[in-house]
């Protein structure tokens, strides 16, 4: 993200005084019980024009639903806004991907928008996700010194599975699966937000969401890279090693769960759907920045900690 | 319209199927008492790269806002989308209006997201708009034979500021303002919202969206074409004539509300803002299909009944 580009946060940030916004320090807002985010993609930047349309159309609500899991909230509905172009088979074959998500995450198609643009415009797609948020609804501020660090999913699939599209944009496998239809985290999540201290989706990369998660909590945070959760097609492809492991925690779309929870609670007491992969990757500390350890010692900070060149989620 | 969106939308319908979602016949969803739209607004299809940047982030805002004023909604919180060029200052410029808009609404900016754009691509910007509902959230199809209908609010004024400024981008004065800067009707909207059995903002032009109203309400619609409510400005730029008051019918971005009202009822005994403009301009009939006269008797319907080359707001 450029200089001009965070600066212009901070302007939004000095709009968005209502508690309901959280400060735009959290990827949702809360009116009430309701959790309420807003993600917008573009062809060309979020996804390839050679993306199958259905998977685009899957992403666009799996990801704004991946932001309400990382709030433990229920899918309730969305509204869309979508830029129809002159292929009329392409916004049909999208719509199949947004109704097979809204239909397998409860989540209603309630309104929206339809606009032309000019011919050669990149598709821009925008949904607003709308969920119930339960007795607790965590930030991504409320992690103290002590509370341990939890990812639920594996790290690193869906950058290696756009790293193999965008060499060959024939390329399938599970790599690429993960990259074109990410699986919110919603019954983990659901069960996780009742404890967690602080908690969020990852989106930009461990790296840097969990810095993130880390300064909005006030605290330092400490990350093992041996523990990090990686799948055996991630491990296939790139191995296990430290780079490799690197890699899985900065590549981003990876719409895992990222929670801090108290020190002495343990999520492997909760009832997790069958198959949740779960990892205490690490540890929030009194102070502030990242440090990354592994078995042989302190890990150096890789030059990117994640996905900043795309604007951020606000 | 072309055909193949029409066939889009009614392959929306199809999944929208939750009572919130009113059948995408109505410009809002309601989810218990709170009332939600999302539109979308592309450079060049709905306001032009020489407008004043402040102006489409008032816009923005405005016809949106103006969606809730429909319904009569008191508005509540946003969340916005918009794409960032590498023109920093437009962005920036935006955002103040943007701003002006939400202050001068009680409008809170809760949340969004800001994404980046391949350079040339026009910008498009998109916003959610959440509202509280009153007691009665009117729809567009609770008409029935006999209502009276009215509109609050002048017509046709931003069609000729936009004509005015395709002509020559350093146009000046109250139609361009109307075009730029469309006030939200919300107060007499929701002063509306209790009495009236059909509601809706003005935005593609009257005779279509009072067809949209009418068809909605199984209903049909006379329009006295004598008695649409022009603006000093209107007049002075274009008469008064038959032929004037077709192009004030048509034009769209009005940004008026249209209301059907039982026939003994009287608007005016509300206690609507002062300088608020309110003509009665015809009457749901038995039957189906719009029919206009003046006092020479039956108006042909001329060939555009509005704005239809836009997406249809679902």
């Amino acid at each position: 993200m450029s200089s001009s580009e965070f600066a212009f946060i901070d302007r939004l940030r000095l709009l968005a005084t209502d508690p309901a916004a959280r400060g735009l320090q959290d990827d949702v807002a809360v009116l009430g019980d309701l959790v309420l985010t807003h993600d917008m993609i573009a062809e060309g930047v979020h996804f390839l024009p050679t993306d199958p349309p259905a998977s685009v159309g899957w992403k666009l609500v799996a990801v704004n639903l991946s932001d309400l899991a990382g709030k433990g909230a229920e899918p309730l509905a969305a509204l869309m806004g979508m830029t129809l172009g002159t292929d009329s088979e392409w916004d049909e074959r999208f719509l199949t991907g947004v109704a097979a998500a809204c239909e397998a995450y409860g989540l209603a198609l309630v309104g929206g928008d339809t606009i032309a643009l000019p011919p050669e415009a990149p598709r821009v797609l925008s949904l607003t996700a709308v969920g119930r948020g339960g007795t607790t609804i965590p930030a991504r501020s409320g992690g103290s010194p002590g509370d341990a660090l939890w990812v639920v999913g594996t790290l690193g699939d869906a950058a290696l599975g756009l790293a193999a599209l965008r060499n060959d944009d024939e390329a399938e496998g599970p790599l690429v699966e993960a990259y074109r239809r990410p699986v919110p985290q919603l019954a983990a999540g659901r069960q996780l937000a009742a404890h967690a201290t602080a908690m969020m989706d990852l989106s930009d990369g461990l790296l840097l969401d969990a810095s993130r998660l880390a300064a909005a909590s006030k605290c330092g945070v400490e990350i093992d890279v041996d523990v990090l959760p990686l799948s055996r097609a991630f491990i296939a492809e790139l191995g296990s090693d430290r780079r490799a492991r690197l890699a899985a925690a900065t590549g981003g779309d990876d719409y895992a769960l990222l929670a801090a929870l108290p020190p002495g609670f343990d999520p492997l007491s909760l009832s997790l759907p069958t198959r949740t992969i779960l990892a205490r990757i690490g540890t929030l500390t009194a102070g502030e920045g990242l440090k990354l350890f592994d078995a042989a010692g302190e890990v150096p900070l890789p030059e990117q900690l994640g996905y900043e060149h795309r604007a951020q989620n606000i």
